[in-house]
């Protein structure tokens, strides 16, 4: 190939302002969120839209270039970074950042992939509704990058993954064709399910320009209550209770060791250990109501007195205001934060059925202790979904970093190996990217294996979209 | 090919009893349920499981046996009836009907293709959980075919269409592998969804052998009320307000024109026409309800009355009973037993974007009423999905069936002009099959078919697996 003639092309294409090459330009494209790979690339390619990428597609095609889509690069499996090979384009999809339509009456958004998921979310409330995928990086992450990674976040047990929440897809395909999938339909058995295989694909099967999302009526309230449990088992029994009780009302329930509520409060000291005396575990939970607060509150205030009546519930704090919910959110919250600033952790992104949750803990716990004696654990969550940040911590006293390099593969692959024994996943909201992509194929059947690789062969025969993501080589 | 030697060895493997070649036994399996398609098998073969499925299959390919797969026979669109030719086979999935599995606490349960749907739900409901597809087939339909299809019914509002209550399948490849994808989890981001790819298919990718399924705890109360309106924009605004108010515990809203109730009450002496006068509109509102029956009532009444207040809503009916509630929905249900007794009808099965049923409803009448003079107007549906049965009915004195034969196709053209006019779909709920195969074709974009033949050629080579539906040969 002929990379002057090439990067001719693609200036010609795009002006030269948005064909970076200089390292100072593209360096903040070619590493992950995380530093963990840090990638070169032949030019960093930004088009303006979904034509225009189309274009540029083709140009890779008929040049032969590995393209690496990326949006708001802060996804956690390295899924959006380079190889090192400095062959390959990144085509990020940040310009194309228009909401193209909200339809209020549709309960309907259509956002280009570069937009970012707060300017979403800000657009669905412009017109009194709410678009409700929320989660950590959601200032700088994009919707395109949220639907390539179907990232999940804390309304999931309400509103679903990312998948759950589009209706419909503008694509460009490995061949550089303009699908438009752009529907606003809740209903459309007309063929195969192109959106869901796109969503989740991370890039690798074609390239999300735009997306129909779905919207929902705002509601007039969110209240909060933190509850004290004596175990995992308790947690899931309270979870059966809210759920018969406040039905679709339950938007959120983390679960939170009592290690992790000591750990905020020794490193935030603003932060206080919530209860008068310790528990061995935390739930917080979440009504979203479209009546009142008043109505949330009495009903959160039930739900709770019946549960320590029953003998679930040890202690528990009902917010009296939206302020008092936004804090016990941040005890939350503060959590991966207090983790971080006592060093690195060996994290792991795992789901298992809920009604495993409780048998994964007590498997895995003595596992990880045989082979990291007096690693501290740190396990949190959204219970609601099975999905625990299970996360290892060195003992006391230990160097972190050290820690990490010892036992880092040896925890995670009994770790992994346990949510395997309990039908669970090893990435249940982040993706493989190249990080997870082999030890996933480990897991997986050599049938879903063979699957995957034909799907991948059937939409880009050339290999040349998002290589050496997914799936293993 | 040497039949006799392909149906011994069938016989092999499912014992004689269960390859049926004589037309007193297939005879059931060869017609649609709306008799529009009359097929003919070399055997209608009935595996007892999914390994028995898987050897079938390839003992089909062994021998090149193109193979239809049925469920419950209840399809719409002739997906599950052979070809004329007497080449096929079509695989009856009915004898896996086991329920494998409850778990009450992961809110899911696991059933084989052949199960009924009311099994199913009864099966859920057994363990003090809600499974919530239900539509008119649920007597004879399968969760197989359900799946196959991606039905709908009447409770998508609120719980999504057959795709969106399922986590995990199991299923036989066009190969004759099995693939378990039995998984129970909320969130999994590991590689592509081929779940999604199965639903749908109408079993033109694979054969699906058994389900997890999403199950919801059970609703304290269901509570139903029926609205009076002047036009299809002020159910629209009761649409909107309504969800506002009730959020997720909106379950049901549904559309009946003055002439529907009309054509109940005259068919139906004992179902008389709710209202004291005609209105242009009726909508049928349902709430489920965590709490109990007094507070969804007490809701009911207060959004009907803020709808009475702004206008929308000109008079109302609040049921007190659960029978007053089924009583309501009897009337719904009524419609299409009414126009049926009538005679023929031209049906089609579309949806539009929710904001565009007022716009599609009033530009599309007076086409038809150009094509056919005199024609009545039998339009009812899921007006919260988009999805209307706009239904065609003869003129007053004229013969139903010279009617049809006369105006079938030209109207069901321009009708489904008009929907692609306005960005819907001509199959909402039922699937393609052979009967909207070509129709589709038709509507939709040369990148979206080679898309899907894409998907096809990769899954299925040799073309064996349900051949001639969905995609056009």
């Amino acid at each position: 190939m002929n990379h002057a003639e090439f990067l001719t092309a693609c200036r010609d294409l795009l002006g030269r302002d948005h064909v970076l090459t200089e390292h100072t330009d593209t360096g903040a494209y070619l590493t992950d969120q995380r530093k963990r790979y840090v990638g070169h690339a032949l030019a960093v390619l930004r088009p303006a839209d979904a034509a225009q990428t189309a274009a540029l597609v083709r140009l890779c095609v008929a040049y032969g270039v590995p393209m690496v889509p990326q949006g708001g690069n802060t996804g956690l499996a390295g899924g959006a970074t380079p190889d090192t090979s400095g062959r390959q384009v990144v085509i990020s999809l940040r310009r194309l950042d228009r909401i193209r339509q909200v339809d209020a009456d549709n309960l309907t958004l259509t956002a280009e992939a570069g937009c970012l998921l707060a300017n979403v979310q800000v657009a669905a409330a412009a017109a009194e509704r709410l678009f409700p995928l929320s989660l950590a990086a959601e200032g700088s992450c994009t919707i395109g990058g949220n639907l390539a990674t179907n990232a999940g976040g804390t309304a999931v047990l309400r509103y679903g993954n990312a998948r759950e929440l589009c209706l419909g897809l503008e694509v460009v395909t490995p061949q550089g064709e303009l699908w438009d999938g752009l529907r606003g339909l809740r209903k459309d058995n007309t063929g195969y399910d192109l959106r869901d295989l796109f969503i989740g694909a991370e890039g690798t099967l074609g390239l999300i320009t735009a997306a129909t999302l779905k919207l929902f009526a705002q509601p007039a309230a969110r209240m909060t209550a933190l509850a004290a449990l004596d175990s995992p088992a308790d947690a899931l029994a309270l979870l059966n209770l809210a759920q018969r009780m406040a039905g679709p009302l339950l938007t959120g329930f983390e679960l939170m060791s009592d290690f992790c509520l000591q750990l905020v409060a020794q490193v935030f000291t603003s932060q206080r250990y919530p209860f008068s005396q310790p528990y061995a575990q935390s739930v917080l939970l979440e009504l979203s109501d479209n009546e009142s607060e008043a109505h949330a509150r009495e009903l959160l205030e039930r739900i709770l007195n019946a549960a320590i009546e029953q003998g679930i519930v040890r202690d528990a704090i009902v917010a009296n205001s939206l302020a008092q919910s936004n804090a016990l959110w941040h005890l939350r919250e503060s959590i991966p934060l207090a983790q971080s600033a006592r060093g690195l952790n060996i994290k792991h992104d795992i789901a298992v059925p809920v009604s495993q949750v409780p048998a994964f803990i007590a498997a895995t716990d003595p596992i990880v202790q045989r082979i990291a004696p007096g690693a501290r654990m740190v396990t949190f969550g959204h219970l609601g979904d099975g999905n625990l940040h299970y996360n290892v911590m060195a003992p006391d006293g230990i160097d972190p970093a050290a820690f990490l390099k010892q036992y880092q593969t040896p925890v995670t692959t009994a770790v992994h190996d346990s949510v395997h024994a309990h039908r669970g996943t090893i990435s249940a909201e982040h993706g493989l990217g190249q990080f997870k992509r082999d030890a996933s194929a480990h897991y997986k059947s050599p049938v879903e294996i063979a699957l995957m690789r034909a799907l991948k062969s059937a939409f880009d025969p050339l290999g040349l979209m998002n290589p050496g993501k997914v799936l293993p080589d």
